[in-house]
């Protein structure tokens, strides 16, 4: 148990903020005064935790307080999609220290390995971080995944990409340990760790990016499935009246609710035809930001058009807040900050209407803490998660 | 620990059939011989386990084999389903020692908790049963349930049953303790209570019943949900071309899916019209039942019905399978004898085609250990579990 409780202790002193001392230790983790004080010890000897004053509180000997050492761990999040590639480094309380965006309409998978091996040194050595302190590189990555594999399979939206290996390839490419995590799951994964979810309160993120995706968190851990692809809502019908899916259905979440599908919507309904970059590819989150902005201006055809994408969504969110009865919704996401305004205001009462439990709970909505770069920040709590968890990772082999 | 390592034993034992001697529970367990000795010291003096042979293997002592006793407690499942209650009497290896069916057209809520407490007096005194023996009673309802309150909440095909406070009324007009489940999470727990699913291992069970519903067990123990509502599917759309559903969409689960809507879909396709019943809703049962037989008997538009239902339920387990990434399906419930042979052989190829992750694995399809029972007897297997877990009944007050 020594492992489980040293994640267990870190992740208390980690929420804490302030820090907090042995006394507050054992009230907190229920673990015995004589293991706080050992485990803590060896924390201390291994620089993750430091003291940090002491306090006077009545008679007896003054409490030292422990707080997280932010700068004595880092981790590099890379979020892999398809038109940009978003680079951050974190420190051990999980704030952002450095951060890079590389735009590529490149799509050779060696090329773009060479271009994140480049980025992840350039970030490290301008941000003036010790490499040896570096736990590692988590990836988030469009799925599915062959998570034992460590492979990206052909991804819908990334051409070219076919069983590209790309955690054995970056990590020799970089010379760390590289994690490889679903874009949705690395998303939850950061809500977890930057939110304030009480362990007990589930919750359904749903991940709005080029393509959309689902993950969830229960007992203060994300749901993974048995080969980390949970999550895969591509062709969960929204729209009996949608146009047909290459899967052989109507209206599929894939074909109404992404940001292309959005876009065509709109231009279908006239609005976004003065766009002089007509419907190429590559203009489509440019047109789709224009889009919500005339939205959110009270443009009222583009606004009906936001408005009943909040419709579909909501139908998606009751399929799945229904099959998985969680507490709360957060909804986040590169594409999630225009859609906010709108989306939180329709969606609610929408999403109530169709919730098979409204006579027991009013289900929360909300927006995701981390905003556009939640992959990224998300893959990099991956692998923090992975350093209080000392089983994967070997900076405790001395144990 | 001490709750948790005796439920680890006690399932340790139950498991293995055979019995197992103390070294083999060293082994089985991951616990110290001590603590082996001191808790089935304790459950030898609570009856629950009891002394069954001695074997002798090489020098030193003989190992005494130690057995789950069968008759040491008990547990009654009752499944209300709209049409039909059925009745179990479960022994503590989760045998069937008793069974009652009782058909009723009644909806009152009142008349029908009295008939089910007789009916329970009836099956436990002519089993010659002590009812102190008796850990409880366990209900399986159709959801949606007020958990907390043990009421349950307007299900939509229980006409009259509005909030009904199931639990306590049921315990008063018994005198057992009560458990209230839904059918579908009943009957994953008697899917892993009765059947080997490895606990590493998971899986999504598809409830056919009156009306249709999802559960899910990961790591051994079956996923509820923050409400115990989990697997609410009855909106999920699986045909665009159905017709149209109350909740304002088209070719939902409800009204494509159940008993109900197979038969009148029957019924427009010219199969049953000779059926001297009619529509009347109580002979659904039944005609469903003689439209599987003529389908099995190769009877082609009655097959043609049957097959496209198994479409229609494939494009639902897929779209279950693929948000919740488990390792396999299991289908059952009263209504799956009848449709096993033709949805088992068209069912699992679609659904590959239609999987995330098919790539990565193929899903299995199985059929459920237990029959039509299985919301009983789950119902009744939940309150077992109770008893394996001790915190969850008042059997240890010594400890």
């Amino acid at each position: 148990m020594g492992d489980f409780n040293q994640s267990v202790i870190l992740e208390a002193i980690r929420r804490s903020g302030e820090g907090l001392s042995r006394i507050e230790l054992v009230d907190a983790t229920g673990l015995s005064a004589q293991t706080i004080t050992n485990i803590t010890r060896r924390l201390l000897d291994e620089g993750l935790i430091a003291e940090a004053g002491r306090t006077i509180n009545g008679p007896g000997k003054p409490r030292v307080t422990l707080r997280l050492v932010a700068e004595s761990r880092f981790s590099v999040g890379v979020h892999l999609d398809p038109a940009v590639i978003t680079f951050v480094l974190l420190n051990m309380s999980g704030n952002v220290v450095a951060r890079r965006v590389v735009r590529t309409h490149d799509r050779d998978p060696q090329r773009i390995v060479e271009t994140m091996a480049k980025t992840i040194a350039t970030l490290v050595d301008e941000a003036g971080v010790d490499r040896a302190l570096v736990a590692g590189v988590g990836v988030a990555a469009p799925g599915p995944l062959d998570s034992a594999k460590g492979t990206v399979v052909d991804p819908p939206k990334l051409d070219g990409w076919h069983r590209v290996p790309l955690r054995s390839v970056l990590a020799a490419a970089t010379g760390f340990e590289v994690t490889l995590e679903k874009d949705t799951t690395a998303a939850a994964v950061g809500e977890l760790w930057t939110g304030d979810t009480a362990p007990e309160s589930s919750f359904l993120f749903v991940y709005l990016g080029t393509g959309l995706g689902a993950s969830a968190a229960r007992e203060g851990a994300v749901v993974t499935g048995s080969t980390h692809n949970f999550g895969e809502i591509g062709h969960i019908m929204v729209d009996p009246d949608g146009p047909p899916c290459a899967c052989g259905a109507r209206g599929c979440v894939e074909v109404v609710c992404t940001p292309q599908a959005i876009v065509e919507q709109a231009e279908a309904a006239g609005v976004l035809l003065d766009d002089p970059e007509g419907s190429a590819a590559n203009g489509v989150g440019e047109r789709f930001t224009r889009l919500c902005a005339l939205a959110s201006a009270g443009e009222m055809s583009a606004f009906e058009v936001v408005r009943r994408s909040a419709g579909h969504l909501a139908v998606l969110i009751a399929v799945l807040s229904n099959v998985l009865d969680v507490d709360r919704i957060v909804l986040g996401g590169p594409f999630w900050a225009p859609l906010a305004e709108i989306y939180l205001r329709e969606i609610p009462e929408e999403l109530d209407r169709r919730s098979a439990t409204r006579s027991v709970r009013t289900l929360r909505v909300d927006g995701a803490i981390v905003g556009e770069d939640v992959g990224a920040v998300g893959a990099a709590c991956v692998v923090l998660d992975a350093v209080l968890t000392p089983r994967a990772s070997d900076l405790y082999l001395e144990e």
